[in-house]
């Protein structure tokens, strides 16, 4: 083979048909784990409380947004058109869909993890977990596959491209904020409402039956950490194929000569290839994925810690083998695997830094420094989140400087793409920790004893360190993005302003314009952090008045004769977080266009790096102290503290510790994280409308 | 008179013969101050302690600094002349010189001020510790202006007046960096400690007299708040004032004649003017200080807070209106009044925002917080000082966009010098607030009373806000000095460069290197962030294990038979202070020249610009959210909190809230600031050296 096949029609739609294969191996998890037994009564009822609570959320959720993208959508269409328009609805509507999907099987897949524990067996239960996670993980790469190969099959050789392109992510992103934002603010509402309430006022234990959080709390770890996560994942691979997309798109031939080896190839030609490549190497990542997720069932008698965290070290593995013998075959430049390679072991030095910091010493240490209370556990617990930024920033660093030095920026948005290449991977052992978690929630309320809850609370301590490395994962990649779509931006102004006539925008550091941007810019992960932990803290207010007055009020709840009332908490923790969403999404995507139109496209630019520099790392430090601080609780609990066991005052200490860290690494961070990459996508979008600014 | 007067030699003089004034005026307090009472044999005794304390610090912290400065300053004459060398070293020595004299002050006035609040003379009480703090305050601008004057009027002429100007700064920052990272992890060690011993484990009363960790935690109002914030402030002024000198200097024609009104100047005096007018209008915002001092001593019967306030307020608006009658006077352009103009109300309005951060709404809400517990106070903490950063972090934008609009980047350094106009009352206002803490310290280890105490709380608490003013003046000049040093860095670049026949450096922000450069940058504020937090909390835990042993050990000191021994605890906290200044200390030294050598100067700029955005926003979110902390927890103190008093459950989670603000506000957030600062002077010093590689 060689190089212009990549011109035919096989290579534009076999993404696309991959992304379907994905997702019909969903449907086969989501079926298969939908006819296993569901356990007894009290257990069904619980699950669906949790079910109902859950769907009941997404559904009012999805009207707010459905008015938000109705909106967006007439703008898109009035300014860029019907089509762009039109694609920024697709890729919001996938986002929907995918979220939607993976929250069903997981509250399917809750309760029958339970049951497979209390048949004793953890292999089994460890697979209905990873079962029910793979449906979201598959749905996830696959719509992503789907739709961004679908709007590229359909219009590749459209002279809109690229702003139909850029409107997908636009709609996948912006729905990813909300729904993170959202579901970030009601699950960590609900976990710290539930904590107080019952674990610091009234003294009785987590999942205790008699709390009426505690369906709410569950409720939580799927809107969250399943729907929120997954929308949050689905746009980090959208993000990564259009930045690699859109730069291949405007990059000039002497730009685009650096794929190829024959100096004879044509300019058209390495032009497809650029951009065809990003989604054929995820598909094949898809691929990979999927053949590691039945790499880790066939294994699933061994150590679930093992097993997942080989699941997620394998995909870029062989993704980085597969890239090679791809290149050779195309007669493409090694340098293509080489800036893939950086961004795929990045993301795993990434992902085994975050676990060193939520799992290792660090923990210990701060378990220590709770002796002396929880003044001195929160100091110790701050000052590793912010040591923690350190050496990841470093290795999105060297990667960028790595990638770059192999094909510039182009070879950036390749190493994102390499970061994701396991997407499915990850979003599948991403979601099977709020299963699992959720699994011990219902062991618990159900009354089904030690040795069950030994079993969910093995599979559910795995999920954290996963998702720790999840979230390092997902930070690292967006930072590489954002700085990807951020030449791309840079490209569409210039290209934009040049056809008009005008000099291209100067970017210089030294540029007032710049140098204002960079410092308004810095603001904004500020503003959204504040007011997403704010909304945390006032939304839990209202629920620990709630479960107080239940307490107080419903006769005989104290003493197990009566049931409290979970849904009131529901409903309080769905309109809180439904109205807590709207000012920090506002914020990501009213910015952009209001700068680069009152200030223009230089002080835009200016805004993304500023935010960029301090979201990045924001972010990393906010979600590493949070998962510090929830292990050191955790560590104590095991009572590897000797001589201050569950209970004591230093575990008292410890929970302080983790309920700051609570919306830290499950609110704010992730809000945080998701808000450059949406900056960066909006302004994107609107370049070529503020450029002559 | 006109333009040509300002090369004549009275200009070059004036302001290191009005800093001489300065500091006779600063003589004249101090011998004021030392010849009032100094009260009973009680109070001397601990008065003592808490002089040979501090002073005991400052000499093993000078014998440190001196090792440091001697390395330097070889390091300095090989690279760049014996001359820069001596610069270096009389920056330093000035520094160290400013912190001695202020702290020997603080700790007269200290007693004194105790003595005269035993008399029941509140206003004489205000007198003495605003007496002790204008020592400082005058010592620190006077040093300021004569060393800078001094070091201009020698070298007017000298071709290597740029590196000479450089080196002093650099010898200036760099003992503020370790003054102030010493300074503030002793200070916050012994509070933290002495509040954890004393507090939380025996649950007695603060500066109880039976603990032996009151004493350091006195001595540490004096080195971290006195003798570290003056060496900041000094560094402030003379970085400031390089910045703009600096950018002159390189200024080109068409530059400098945006100076003048007059088309027809020479471009030789327009530079002369623009090299000289920072000096002039530093020495005029130090008579203006003057004036501000003594206008204040005389209302000294109105209400402290009214006073104090004023006193930082007159000093732009006077600064200001003298400028524009100076400008008309010279023939200048009034634009240099509009960037003047910006600085010192944009200093004003960010003085106030934070005023308000810490000490209104916010704080009560923090306070409410408390009631559901330690987790939510910290939640709601964290959240404040978030919001702080944007309006002061927008503020800083819209004066360096006046600024620039004005006059380029010089307006913008002209912008920073405006801020810093009234250093001599800020610093003042700023010492009298740890002399009127250690007066209250002593009355309460002396038995002196509620009526002493109730007099010097006042004084304190009024010193708690200016404290917050003085750090949101010291982080904003701090970030529009930056600014104008990254531009006069770049400058000096470029000129090494075209000198030696290669283009200017690319600061394009697409530009990988300065990417690279940015997300290195990022990095390290956290670092120092993260490595002042464990100082303060290693150091801290030290001290609370030696005062438990002291409490076990020393039979009769809980029943007050016995006297504790708080030489142990200071001697503790001086040589953990010391020990761990080292690492971030040496961070903001080493990683400039570094980066610089390795990866070029596109990449030193792009990590100072990483480094600023980060390090600006992280100093304004931990100092501000200290700052809250600590008035929420005094609020409830107070009984402002109906049902929640001192002692109360709430009030001690509020405590917690606290311990976590002192290192943020005190150590991490004034480190941080400083990191930034120290990062651009020695950026601009080892310009030349990198600019070709």
């Amino acid at each position: 083979m060689e190089l212009s096949s990549l011109e035919s029609n096989f290579w534009a739609v076999a993404p696309g048909v991959i992304g379907a294969v994905g997702l019909l191996f969903s449907a086969f998890f989501y079926f298969r784990v939908k006819a296993l037994p569901e356990g007894d009564a009290t257990m069904n009822r619980i699950a669906g409380y949790i079910r109902e609570g859950a769907m009941a959320f997404l559904v009012r959720e999805y009207k707010v947004l459905a008015v938000y993208c109705a909106v967006i959508a007439v703008i898109i269409g009035l300014t860029l058109g019907g089509l762009a328009s039109g694609s920024f609805v697709l890729g919001a509507f996938l986002s929907l869909l995918a979220g939607y999907i993976g929250m069903k099987a997981a509250t399917y897949a809750n309760v029958r993890t339970a049951q497979a524990a209390r048949t004793g067996s953890k292999p089994n239960a460890l697979l209905v977990a990873l079962d029910g996670g793979a449906v979201m993980g598959l749905a996830v790469a696959g719509l992503g596959l789907v739709g961004m190969g679908g709007v590229y099959y359909a219009f590749q050789g459209h002279s809109q491209l690229a702003p139909i392109l850029h409107s997908f992510a636009v709609g996948a992103s912006s729905i990813a904020l909300f729904a993170r934002v959202g579901g970030g603010i009601y699950t960590k509402a609900a976990d710290v409402g539930s904590d107080i309430a019952g674990k610091v006022i009234e003294n009785i234990p987590e999942d205790d039956p008699r709390n009426p959080g505690v369906i709410a709390d569950n409720v939580g770890d799927n809107v969250g950490d399943v729907a929120g996560m997954g929308a949050d994942i689905y746009e980090s691979m959208v993000a990564a194929l259009v930045a690699a997309m859109a730069i291949a798109l405007t990059a000039n031939a002497t730009e685009l000569s650096r794929l190829v080896v024959d100096p004879a190839a044509t300019t058209a030609s390495a032009k497809v290839a650029g951009v065809v490549l990003p989604l054929v190497l995820s598909a094949v990542g898809l691929v990979v994925s999927l053949l590691s997720i039945f790499i880790a069932r066939a294994f699933k008698h061994l150590n679930p810690a093992q097993v997942l965290r080989s699941a997620l070290i394998l995909p870029p593995v062989i993704l980085v083998g597969l890239s090679f013998v791809m290149m050779q075959v195309f007669g493409l430049s090694q340098n293509i695997t080489v800036a893939l390679a950086a961004g795929a072991f990045g993301g795993a030095i990434i992902g085994l830094v975050t676990d060193y910091y939520t799992s290792s010493t660090p923990v210990q240490r701060i378990a220590e420094a709770s002796i002396t209370g929880a003044g001195t556990n929160l100091i110790r617990g701050l000052a590793v989140g912010m040591e923690s930024v350190g050496i990841s920033m470093a290795t999105i660093a060297l990667v960028a400087y790595i990638a770059d030095r192999a094909l510039g920026l182009y070879g950036i948005a390749m190493a994102a793409v390499g970061m994701l290449g396991g997407t499915a991977v990850v979003m599948t052992v991403d979601a099977y920790g709020p299963i699992s978690d959720n699994a011990g929630g219902i062991s618990e309320m159900s009354g089904l004893g030690p040795e069950v809850r030994a079993i969910t609370d093995e599979l559910d301590a795995v999920g954290n360190t996963t998702a720790a490395i999840g979230k390092g994962f997902a930070i690292g990649s967006a930072t590489l993005t954002v700085i990807a779509l951020f030449s791309a931006f840079n490209l569409e102004v210039n290209h934009t302003r040049i056809a008009a006539g005008l000099p291209e925008m100067s970017l210089l550091l030294t540029n007032p314009n710049v140098i204002v941007g960079m410092l308004l810019g810095s603001i904004l992960p500020f503003l959204v952090g504040a007011s997403t932990m704010l909304a945390v803290g006032r939304a839990a207010g209202a629920i620990v008045e709630e479960i107080g007055r239940q307490f107080r009020e419903i006769p005989g709840l104290m003493e197990l004769k009566a049931d409290p009332d979970p849904k009131k908490i529901v409903d309080i923790a769905t309109k809180s977080a439904l109205r807590e969403m709207i000012f920090p999404g506002l914020i990501a995507i009213v910015a952009p266009p209001l700068v680069g139109w009152v200030l223009g496209p230089s002080a835009l630019a200016g805004l993304l790096a500023g935010a960029l520099m301090v979201g990045a790392t924001m972010a990393l430090y906010m979600a590493n102290a949070g998962g510090a601080w929830d292990n050191a609780k955790k560590y104590i609990e095991k009572g590897k503290l000797p001589g201050h066991a569950k209970g004591s005052q230093v575990h008292k200490a410890a929970v302080v510790g983790d309920m700051v860290g609570d919306p830290f690494k499950d609110t704010s961070g992730p809000g945080v994280a998701i808000l450059i990459k949406v900056m960066s996508v909006v302004s994107l979008l609107v370049a070529s409308l503020i450029a002559l600014r």
